[in-house]
């Protein structure tokens, strides 16, 4: 076992153009394997994330009943769990529905939404990071409500690292890491962050490239270049949140390898 | 009582032309008479049900809670029971709304979403088709998993008659019968399938139709084709699913009966 | 302490002129300050909720969960308790929430939703009504089930002033009066009420106006004006129900004074 001096904790950059070619694959095996995604996430999200998921080729579900999630998430290929609504109906789906996944090694995906607006939910939060989800996606406030440190590329890193998981950080530029490999992603558009569930939807996106894609971080890297390239096609079609919505749908439906060639800012 | 031998079950062909005119005729009188429709549906297809059934001319309510439930089933004119969401205090409240249904004689659907992923809500759906719904509406898998037996016409006609109930079997043509009368439905759009909660909304639709029309059979028929119609109206001014789950609500708002015999492809 | 006499209860014209000032100084404090609104509403309304409360500038929650719920209040500027979903878990967290506004002194609105169309929710505002909610929004057919009296313009000033709130009551012409002051707004579009949750909407903008202006009567004929004039626009854009809702959301996140100015039917 070699030892973990600290250049190991350089970032290796991962190639941009190897990131936009296996982002164009990840697109043409959602379409083609049409992944089913369980997605336990809050009821503001609930419709949106199913339509994001459809217009991606995967085929979403949504039940929280703790009898039947079970068997949801064995015939299942990945698995959302978003704390928007964070209820005990929810928490106990969230208990049986992890339990599930670990025992078939499905992948998963946490977003730990507002845990830095209450304390009830941070904790929570904190005991789902020991339950090794593939992939926690979050903001910067998030973070450092939940890292207890501020929201660097270095401190994602380290703490991406310190737990075994990619982060993906959503920002202006969205940062991901699986504590050795980092790309930053600056694709996007400002009117996603004025549509409700825009992330909830993409942290759906990534749980669904997850289940196509083994390496965790490669899956995480797509799932937030077709998000932002779909936000981008949308905010040019669109007079506003209203219209962008349906827009960034109809785009994700309609994206293509060459679109996300055309407009890929990975660095 | 005649002997019931095997020529009683040959379909009798509804007329396609009486189908459409019932449908228009059926169309009208949503408008006119805004009956009230309850719908205990899903979180995922709440807010695009209502819509759907307000662009039809109808009065949607939705709540879930025991006590009132009675109430509510007790003013309204049709019911609708999604099983998308199967929790606890949905399945009390359609214990609740099935029993008010039953002591005022009033119409209502069961959608027996996702009874083939899993079994307690399929041995759930059994029970409520013991309840006596007005008619059942599902798709090919669902229907395997409740009638336990494929999905053809024959064994929809003998399932319907069996249980005294319509059956309307959603695919790539629809079917519907009542044991006894047997009609094929082929309006649509592929992007309804890539709009969530589209088959939610067409059930109550069709719960909407049973509350203005005493013949089930012409009621089924007639909500297929509403559905259908206004789906490829809409199919032909989308850009993909986001732009469609608008386009199906502005169309059907505006639907009239010489665009449903202008487009009807029923046989 | 002047004697009361019945000429005390004639309504004070608001000047229409300063009421659309108000609301246009009111809509740029929400893009400034972008108020924290906390919201108990019905499932069918949360989504579409966030998107209006987003458009206007304002940043959304809605969690129900009542060991969080009192911190979301908190750190909010203002809450919306809509009844529209009348079960256990929102009671529940309506009272906590309730609390957590008096202590902090913080405006809230109440959309008392169908209390017309069952006895139990009908009840529960009646208590919420002595807990004295700032503005209390509501349609004809709930007034009189609320108030047990007509819903004239007289009847609604006495109401308001008898229990100390503002009453905005939504018609084909809306009316706010805080008992002393009364105005009657013209703005909006018939595709309004063909969208459900634009009342629940209007509601949830309501709350936010209150956020940036402490007085409820300007603050709840802003509100309705807003809504009312970003109606009209949307309606100039639509083709239907459904892109009618994406239309309102666009509008609002347009909106400006001028467009006010241009619009505004206030008597």
């Amino acid at each position: 076992m070699p030892a973990e001096g600290p250049e190991m904790h350089q970032p290796q950059k991962a190639s941009p153009n190897g990131i936009t070619r296996a982002a164009s694959d990840i697109l043409i095996r959602l379409r083609t394997r049409a992944p089913r995604i369980h997605c336990i996430t809050n009821a503001v999200a609930q419709n949106f994330t199913a339509n994001v998921l459809l217009a991606a080729g995967c085929i979403p579900s949504m039940t929280l009943s703790p009898e039947e999630i079970g068997a949801f998430v064995a015939s299942a290929q990945g698995l959302l769990v978003n704390l928007g609504t964070f209820d005990a109906e929810r928490r106990e789906a969230t208990t049986v529905a992890v339990g599930a996944v670990a025992q078939r090694k499905l992948p998963w995906v946490l977003d730990p939404v507002f845990v830095d607006r209450a304390a009830p939910r941070a904790a929570f939060a904190g005991d789902l990071i020991g339950r090794h989800p593939t992939v926690v996606r979050l903001n910067h406030a998030e973070f450092a409500a939940l890292a207890g440190c501020e929201p660097s590329r270095d401190q994602a890193m380290t703490y991406a690292r310190a737990n075994g998981i990619v982060i993906a950080l959503s920002g202006k530029t969205d940062l991901v890491t699986d504590g050795h490999r980092a790309a930053a992603i600056a694709n996007g558009h400002p009117l996603m962050a004025k549509v409700t569930a825009m992330g909830c939807a993409g942290s759906a996106i990534l749980a669904a490239c997850l289940a196509v894609e083994p390496d965790a971080f490669r899956a995480a890297t797509a799932a937030l270049l077709i998000m932002g390239v779909a936000g981008e096609i949308a905010g040019g079609q669109s007079a506003g949140p209203g219209s962008f919505a349906a827009a960034i749908i109809d785009a994700l439906h309609n994206l293509d390898g060459p679109a996300l060639f055309a407009r890929a800012r990975v660095d």
